[in-house]
């Protein structure tokens, strides 16, 4: 990764990297028209940048909720604008992406498809900003990797995002590792935002560990949130509502300034 | 997974789950029409069944050799019928399904694949035999619910194999988790194989660790194989040279037999 | 370790690392005079050598059962003199070694203690064998560590025991490291044997890891047993019955044979 | 631990668990009088409240430096006493206990004497602060069976500390488990701290991970420091130098007071 130096990535109107702390919200999964507009509305106003939804959804058991597809993501984006958020969804196949890229702002690559070459691959000659996840079981090696697979095409505008790996702890769902912020840092000279849910699996330990990774260095959070986390299809436990999602931003901005940074304006 | 009761797999003239041990050995990747006809002929003289050679590979850096796509499943194809043999090989994206298909007896899908979704998905309404590999960051929760997103699509002649998880240990390359083997076969009733070669990372433990496997009551074996490991383009250290690939095979059939079985005719 | 050369350990009769397989079995804990020579019969009609049974046991809350202490090691030591056994057993301080050397013919440091180098080194300078367990969360390298803290003493008397480290896996209770087998072989030539008890944390499981074991090359196994595992005051899950016991003896004896080895005599 | 109320743990004239953050500084091991008094200065200078520094080391090797036992307990002291600094060190047996209470204001249970429950019960009956590590191996469970263990002979003066467990990742010696510090907070009502050194392994992610910890809520930090690190006997990679302590401990007071809290007084 030698070549790589530090770099900021411009998404819209903001900048990951930069001093400026980008909040992202919303529901593991986009559900509705109704329930992604109140999401919308209250990730807006608690002050968040982006609203992230998830349409295309790769679950454990093809039982579970796989998510409303391309519509999903027409209604993420309809909400997004009627409130002035950028998006962000998730992407699993390669078949998926130029219509993905028309309508979203950040393209994810969740954790379980860090190691999924070919999606990686032609994310490379595309003009469009990924957010790219650690994978579960992955090293640090092996997620400069599959950085390096995106930036081989060309895309330099990847930004990281740990969400915890796997360890013999089973009190939490995945142990958040982060000392992979400051270290992708160096490695990489990339943002590094942290998602705090999916680490955590339970909602009252996304604050804690929400002020660690501002604290360690992050560049930004992604926080499952839901007005109504108790009736969400999928991930309700470790959603926060939307109180919990303002009152969590608005602590995120005060450690933000003793470290000498602010939330993204 | 209820419904899935006790089956063996066919694969032309071999079944995969019965009392007869299959062999699968080969090169980590196809490099070229000698190659692969030189370890294709030492495999069958050892008494292997089925040629193994990547064509599309997973690498963790893009500076790495990735295969000769395409053309590579042809070598692996043709040296496979000079001698005998049936053919896997590996995919990595729903693209290249359809030809891979046409020309392999099972398709492998890899362990950086286990959790790829679409591929599995898609390989759900194919009538071919699919190896899936565990990921190694994959509980056998997780692997379980592979097999369910292949088989809603109505294909049922899954293979499992296990080659080793991710653990504290770096003696190793990865730690091979036995007790998958019977657990695997409980929960799901497939037959499933054990990679002795990824696990190990290191030639001189495959022997024992594929004595281990069979004692274990894995069904077959799939070792990294070339008649000249220190020349290989990938995963040399680990490959065994063909003459110690026929020499295991011999101990696997004496280990066998005091087990009830034998190596598959 | 380079001054550690190839080396059998005799223990009265048997020596382990040589071409004798030695089976040790017995319960989790020695519950009563009772209890204990009910087994140790069935230990030694089955062809087991050695029996096992714990009297300070260190178990993770306070709650549980302790064991007998002092008392605990005499029962064990007549009912094993009743039928012919030899016995081992584990000590947890320094305070307990000089009575537990009087009594054992084999003293064990479990995996809990395998850090504890007060202990390792207190054992150097005795003239008594150290069965030494890996910790379930040491490396192969902090292992060989253990070692040189005893042998630093002048006891070279030391037989090594893989039980099983942590992973993220849980559908058993630890994940059996077979590898580990061959490469403290080479490492430090001391003899290995495997506990698949502790390793699977159910019963059925034992059979094919205590297989699997011998497959790999450990020079003997420690198997949980009991006449009514489901009354045992700890452990029960994971101990095999009597009968169990003695069958899975039988195949071990059939698998060590087609290796060239045989049940030790 | 239903009977564990929230409580703070008084030492001297600090309270753990309070809403003053207690930091903790020193070496690895007590070297000699001079190197012991400059780091007592520093940490003194710098704002620190105890001073660390192991006599009776447990390494992972015996040819390592073991420390000076118990004339480096008197060291420790005479350098505490000399800059208004409280002490802790680590026993690592039984026979330890007393001489070290007697010079101790906090008695270390180090990471790899978690298990040893002949130590923890020892420490039941006595009137002395046990600063209570997180075994690398240990699930929170494990650690809240080890309070429990001491709490059950009557003292109640449990001090935590989470320091990194093990996990694949080795960019970093230990992975960091901030969940910890709010799972322990809930499930014990004790004071937790956190050990960045031991987890990072390296100097320059001791503040990221300090700073995160004081984020996610912990009571306070134990950082290993030295005046000169490169010539440190022992764990030098990861201790930070007087200078960088100093540096740190300002950083963790702003941090603290954007937390509404402060450092102890």
């Amino acid at each position: 990764m030698k070549t790589i130096s530090q770099q900021q990535v411009p998404v819209q109107d903001y900048r990951f990297g930069g001093e400026g702390i980008v909040i992202i919200g919303g529901p593991c999964a986009v559900e509705s028209e109704d329930q992604i507009h109140h999401i919308a509305r209250a990730v807006a106003a608690a002050g968040g940048h982006v609203l992230r939804g998830g349409a295309f959804k790769s679950r454990t058991h093809p039982g579970a909720f796989q998510g409303l597809g391309l519509p999903g993501l027409h209604m993420l984006r309809r909400a997004a604008d009627a409130h002035g958020l950028l998006v962000v969804s998730e992407v699993t196949d390669t078949a998926q992406l130029q219509s993905a890229a028309d309508l979203l702002d950040i393209i994810q690559v969740g954790a379980r498809h860090m190691h999924n070459t070919a999606l990686l691959q032609a994310l490379g000659p595309m003009d469009v900003p990924v957010l790219l996840k650690r994978g579960f079981g992955a090293t640090i090696d092996e997620w400069c990797g599959a950085v390096e697979y995106i930036m081989e095409g060309g895309n330099r505008k990847v930004i990281l995002c740990e969400r915890g790996i796997r360890s013999f702890e089973t009190a939490t769902r995945f142990t958040l590792d982060l000392a992979a912020v400051p270290v992708m840092k160096q490695r990489t000279g990339l943002p590094v935002i942290v998602d705090p849910s999916h680490a955590a699996g339970q909602r009252d330990l996304v604050a804690p560990l929400a002020l660690a990774a501002i604290a360690a260095g992050a560049d930004g959070l992604m926080m499952e949130t839901q007005c109504h986390p108790e009736e969400a299809l999928s991930d309700g436990a470790q959603t926060v509502t939307c109180e919990d999602f303002a009152d969590i931003v608005k602590r995120v901005g005060t450690v933000a300034e003793a470290l000498g940074r602010w939330l993204a304006e």
